[in-house]
Formats: structure tokens, C-alpha cells, sequence
């Protein structure tokens, strides 16, 4: 089981979205919606947070395969659903995503925006009805991903954040950023039976951890699959951590984030599969010199 | 128990939903957020969903009261929600909602959408929290209130049909009015603990007969509790059964309607409660020489 050999859970994350779309959509759905929130899932960006999500059950040991499909399609139709709102013109405005035109500017604002909303409220009920022989964990995870996602600290306050003259940094993305993360990591623990809050700070740290990579890919640039466009945060005047250290110390920075997630870690039946996945995410955004190996 | 008088539920409606929101919020909240939420709630309306709720609740003899308010918030914060998004430029762009500049208006649209995201993710968060002790309720809940909310004939549904060529107008009407009031209805059954599939058909019959109060109220104008301004429909082209019925015929209509509720009402151990408060809401839509009273 825990050979620290990667499974790839690509495959598995867009079959489990195509899956849980289709258990969001029926007769009584409008067609032109249904297009636009197929729209906003494919094709996809790196997918990261259902395939960490993935991750944390499999080191966990969870043995409810279809649940964990679920919940990871829940963090991502969250996720790509923030990412249509953020593309409006109320906030970026942006014409392209992911080298295809924006959802708003196909479909209109007003069917973007619908689509977001019922991709919004289907990944709590995809939560909800994960396992229909455990109340407790709908539950739990409903509670989980409404948490990160809402105003006491959840990505709705991240954006929100933005509108407000005083903001300290951490803060607005640990909100912005960090929060889905640690959803992701939260749900993934509870699939496989763990408790969700041995494991937020692991989340947490993950989440700023990728918020470097964010940081550095605004500046450097990346491949193509990845969700943000390069300059965004110089254009909009949004703080970077990259101006503050530079390249290099943003460098250092992601690796002492990293190997605070990797020394940390709750205990768990196969941490090593865990530990090999995280840090091959975290060496695609070192140069080779530097990249890290498990111990 | 059960003597035919009507409890006024107003009260205990502002005072759920007060309780509810400072659960939404905390210090991790961004300070504007927090005020455009509380904007989207209040001055309210005429809270008839969060009352219906609780009528069903009290005719199901629930002995829970907390979870009953609980769930009476979360449906009421979707539909203000609803109307926040409603409200917006792509949409109705509409400058006033209750004699009050609307959200957009006020705080910008980004502050609006994004008021309106936390109150919906909220709306679940406080469904799955609502009775700490009984997980199956919150799961059931959260599953009837996000079903009703999104794509599969859902209020998101119900505001995508007017954007296809096509649309069945009883199909449009059951999605974007009826469904909230099918959610208040199960969330107050399921409070009574009763199941949410006995009492469905009832929640579609009060829609439908909400809906023609509520094209009524378009044609006539009403008092200003009510939501809706007067005129929207024939001004955005929208059916309306008054056009077709006339006046008269609506009410006919709604009498009818109202009467089918009535004589399938499910099986409760207090019945007439529900049904006196049914007939007081009816009665407020027709004229004096055709109240309704209990049989």
C-alpha cells in the first residue's frame, strides 16, 4: 500500500467530475445552464485540489472510493465556480481562461453567474449525499467546505477582502487562497475516517505553500494547464510575495513551507505516498538544483 | 396544542435570523461583506417562506425549535440571495428593493455577488449545523434545500429558462418560484420530523399558488412588505396569468389552488394551525366578499 511509488489520480479526478456532474443535471435542466457549467469544469487547470484531496484519503486508508470521487469533484466545482466569478467584469474582467474564451463572455453575465451558483450549491449537496450510509460525514463535510467558502474566513471573505482599505497580507490569502485548501485537505482526511481538525493546519500550510507557486507563476509565468494568466497581481496592484523577497527568496520560502507540511503531518496509515506526491507538485516550480526528495 | 389560532411567527422569524447570521460571521469576516450581508436581510420582506416553514414545523408537533429557526433562516437567506442576484445589471437592474437603493447600487456588484455567495453557502452550513445530535437531519436538509436551489429545476434553473428560446411556462414557474416554497415546506416537515417526500406535492401546490399572488401583486401592486415592484413582468416580457385569466380568473385560480392544498394536506398531529395560517395568507390576496375561512 504504501510503497511511495505516485498513483496518478488524473484519470480518477476527471471521471469523478464527469460523474458528479451528472448527478447534478435532469430533465428539468436548461440546457444552455447545463453547457455553461460543463463549461466551467472542461477542460481543466492542474485539478490540484481534488488530487491532494485524493492524496490525504489515500494516505488516510479511506475504503469509500465513490465518496472521495465525490468530495473531490465537490472542491473543484467550488473552485472553478469562484474562477467564473473572478473572470466577471465585477472583479478581473477577463476575456480568456485557459486559452478559451471566458464563460461571461459566451454566455452572458447573467448565465455565468447561474452557472456558478448551481455548481455552488450542488458541490455542498455532492457532500451531502457522498455516503448515504453516513450521516456524519455529510455532514462534517458539508460544514467543512461551507466554512472555507463563506464569510468567517473562506474565500468569499478572501475576495472580499479586496473592497477593504486595511488588509493585512496573510490574512487575505490564507482567506483567498489557503482556505480551499484546507477544505480540500479536510475532506480528504474525513473519507478516510481521520478527524478533520488534526489536519487543517496541514492544509493550511499547503495552501500557503501553493500560494507562493501562485505568486511566483504571476511573475515567471508557467505551462499553459495552469489556472492564472502572468502579471495579473502587478496589473491589479495585488500584493506579491515575490516583489517582497524575490524569485529566490520566494524559492526559499516554498521549500521551508514545504518541508514545515512534510514534518508535520498527522499520523496516518501510508504517509509516504502522501510525502512522495507532495513533493513531486513542489519540484515542478524549483529548478532541478534544488529539487526535493523524500528522506 | 392544536386550537386553530395563529401563533405569530414574525418575531421568532427576525429573531432566527439574527441568531443565524452572527453564526455566518466573525472576526475573520471583512467588515463591508459583513454589512452587505446584513443589507441583503434586512429591512425584510413579508418573510413568507421562513413562516410557512415554521407552520409546517408546528403542525408536525417538531420539539426542536432551534433547528426549526435555524432552517427557517437558511431558506430565507437563499431567497434574499436570490434577490440580490436578481437585482444585478445582468439581470433585472433594478435601483430600489423595498424602498432601499439595491446592494449593487449601494456597495458595487462584486460586494454584492459576493454577499450573496456567502449567504447561500451559509444557507447549508446552517441546515448541516442545525441539531448537533442528528446528523440524518442535516444531511436530508441540506440535500431538499440545495436540490431546490440549483440546477435540476431549481430557483438557479427556473432564472436560466428565460434565457432559452423554448421554455414550458409551468416548468419555468415551478422552478423559480415553486421550488423555494417546496424547500420550506420539507425543511419544516423534516424539522416535525415527518419525511420531505410526503410533503413535496404540498410545497408545489402553495408555489403555485403563490405564483399567481404573486402576478396578482405585479398587475394590482400590493402592500410595500412585499418583494416585488409593480409592472416587472409586462415590462421584461415575463408570463404572467392575469394576461391570460384576468383578475378575476387568477383569484378563481388561487381559490382552487389553495382548496387542493388544503384537502391533501399529510397526515400531523396539528393540522388546523397550518390550515388557518394557510387561509390568513390567501385571504390577504382576495377581497373581502370571497375569504376563505376553515371548513
Amino acid at each position: 500500500m504504501d510503497s511511495g511509488t505516485t498513483v496518478d489520480t488524473e484519470a480518477l479526478v476527471e471521471l469523478a467530475l464527469e460523474d458528479a456532474l451528472s448527478r447534478l443535471l435532469d430533465i428539468n435542466t436548461p440546457p444552455t445552464l447545463a453547457r455553461c457549467m460543463r463549461g466551467a469544469l472542461f477542460p481543466g487547470g492542474a485539478r490540484i485540489r481534488p488530487r491532494l484531496l485524493w492524496a490525504v484519503a489515500d494516505a488516510c486508508s479511506h475504503e469509500r472510493p465513490v465518496a472521495v470521487g465525490m468530495a473531490a469533484a465537490a472542491v473543484e466545482f467550488l473552485h472553478c465556480a469562484s474562477l467564473v466569478q473572478d473572470d466577471m467584469s465585477c472583479f478581473d474582467a477577463a476575456d480568456t481562461r485557459r486559452a478559451n474564451p471566458t464563460l461571461h463572455r459566451v454566455y452572458g453575465p447573467g448565465l455565468a453567474l447561474l452557472a456558478s451558483d448551481a455548481l455552488i450549491v450542488g458541490s455542498l449537496e455532492l457532500l451531502a449525499m457522498a455516503d448515504p450510509q453516513d450521516a456524519s460525514l455529510g455532514v462534517a463535510m458539508v460544514c467543512s467546505l461551507a466554512r472555507h467558502s463563506g464569510a468567517r474566513g473562506g474565500i468569499t471573505a478572501g475576495q472580499a477582502w479586496e473592497s477593504e482599505s486595511e488588509v493585512d497580507v496573510s490574512t487575505y490569502h490564507a482567506a483567498k487562497t489557503g482556505s480551499l485548501f484546507e477544505a480540500a485537505v479536510e475532506l480528504g482526511a474525513l473519507c478516510g475516517g481521520a478527524e478533520a481538525k488534526a489536519w487543517s493546519s496541514t492544509g493550511r500550510r499547503i495552501g500557503a505553500a501553493y500560494q507562493v507557486v501562485d505568486d511566483l507563476i504571476d511573475v515567471l509565468g508557467a505551462d499553459a494547464r495552469r489556472d492564472k494568466p502572468v502579471g495579473v497581481d502587478a496589473a491589479l496592484g495585488r500584493p506579491n510575495i515575490v516583489n517582497e523577497l524575490g524569485v529566490d527568496g520566494a524559492r526559499a520560502r516554498l521549500v521551508e513551507l514545504i518541508d514545515a507540511v512534510l514534518e508535520s503531518l498527522p499520523e496516518c496509515p501510508a504517509p509516504n505516498l502522501l510525502r512522495a506526491r507532495i513533493l513531486e507538485e513542489t519540484n515542478r516550480w524549483l529548478p532541478a538544483g534544488v529539487h526535493r526528495s523524500a528522506a
